[in-house]
């Protein structure tokens, strides 16, 4: 029989509004949707929710833009004070051109204004709301992982994804922000290749893997299933979390 | 029920040697391990042995390096025939430091080496060979889709996978080489948001999002398993091949 994985989209999701208990409420999801928690099964979770939940939003009305974040905004041609917040969550902006502003977010992720959507947003009586990325998504991935594991008493892996442009090629992919229970990065040095000899490759990004597979099924927004459970994976490999996929930015050579 | 997709390492499938008729290797394993393809079916096949069935092989010992190549090799730190075979294949060189070298392949991929493979490469009677990419990945991937749905009398697609590297991000993770009988690039313009503005995310890179999943099955090298069968997708919109994920140079900020 064929070694096989599974990606299984949560339905019945709701909407997620700060201070909800997301976990609760995907165990909730994945009890009527009688797919229960296996050990081994990862959890795919979209980084909107868990903000949302965090309660990352920012209402551009309290934003004052900097002389910087003015000047920024003129060049990109964006609202000066969405460019303050995303430069509030950077570390650096990497490039910028008319309608682009690539950052290094604080979390160090190279990205497209620091992962701030403006799309999904709801306006609250007319006022506009920007989304940033949860504080620590690491530390989210862990703490669902801590409550899915009690929920249904197994050993699960977390991974909270986001969708990111890429330099060189066209169109986003899922890409993993944070990570709990899983090797994010599977260190392959010294496995031998078929014929005996070291690999050259020595890296395999798991999480990011694991991640563009479930953004797969998330798919379009209009579609709302923000949670997906991978089952079949088996690693051996001790966790990781996901900020070990962060290159350093000493080791970077595209800026 | 959760909508899922499944992806099935498909096993038995034989070391490849040049001039192997590899569309029927692949029906042959499918048929004996019980896994007929059936319609919207995605096929996600490793390059290397695209390349091999190919003979992509190139034996060092036959190279004659350029000075530019002897150049290179000199600052890069390795044998200048292989940096030889490297540029043979590369319309750019777009950075290179000790030990690595990331061009421009002929193709418009930019990846390290041209996506040429040291590892897995058998030594012929001691003679040192490498492997180039398929000649033209989208054609192979359009061929092996006609043989397959000729043999199961089905219309599925096709993904040639590789592993890059990419820049502020550790490890490698899989990318559409090739690909046909799917929308490679998924056009999200004018698709409404949940609240029914238009979406900021243009274009999602499906088959990169596939051949990444994918290629957390093939896993190591020492497992063997170069072909994945993906079954669940369904997509609406028409074909497009894998060439229109690379992004043209002019649109390019990090060149």
């Amino acid at each position: 029989m064929a070694k096989s994985v599974t990606y299984h989209a949560v339905p019945g999701i709701p909407l997620i509004a700060p201070g909800d208990d997301l976990a609760a409420l995907v165990v909730e999801s994945l009890n009527t949707a009688q797919l229960p928690l296996i050990s081994g099964d990862i959890v795919v979770v979209a980084q909107k929710i868990v903000s949302k939940a965090e309660n990352r939003y920012v209402a551009l009305k309290d934003v004052v833009p900097s002389e910087k974040a003015r000047t920024l905004a003129g060049q990109i041609g964006k609202d000066p004070r969405y460019i303050e917040v995303v430069l509030s969550e950077s570390e650096e902006v990497v490039r910028h051109r008319p309608n682009i502003m690539i950052v290094a977010h604080r979390l160090g992720f190279v990205m497209a204004n620091a992962g701030i959507d403006q799309s999904n947003i709801e306006h609250v009586n007319g006022e506009e709301r920007v989304l940033l990325l949860p504080r620590n998504p690491d530390a989210a991935a862990t703490e669902l992982k801590t409550r899915f594991d009690t929920a249904f008493g197994v050993n699960v892996g977390v991974v909270i994804n986001d969708s990111f442009g890429r330099p060189w090629r066209n169109g986003v992919v899922g890409v993993a922000l944070g990570a709990a229970g899983l090797p994010s990065l599977l260190d392959m040095i010294g496995a031998p290749d078929m014929f005996g000899r070291p690999m050259q490759m020595t890296e395999i990004a798991v999480a990011d893997e694991i991640a563009a597979g479930a953004s797969l099924l998330m798919g379009q927004a209009a579609e709302g299933l923000p949670v997906v459970v991978v089952r079949g994976l088996a690693f051996d490999a001790a966790s990781r979390p996901a900020s070990a996929l962060v290159r350093p930015r000493e080791r970077d050579m595209f800026r």
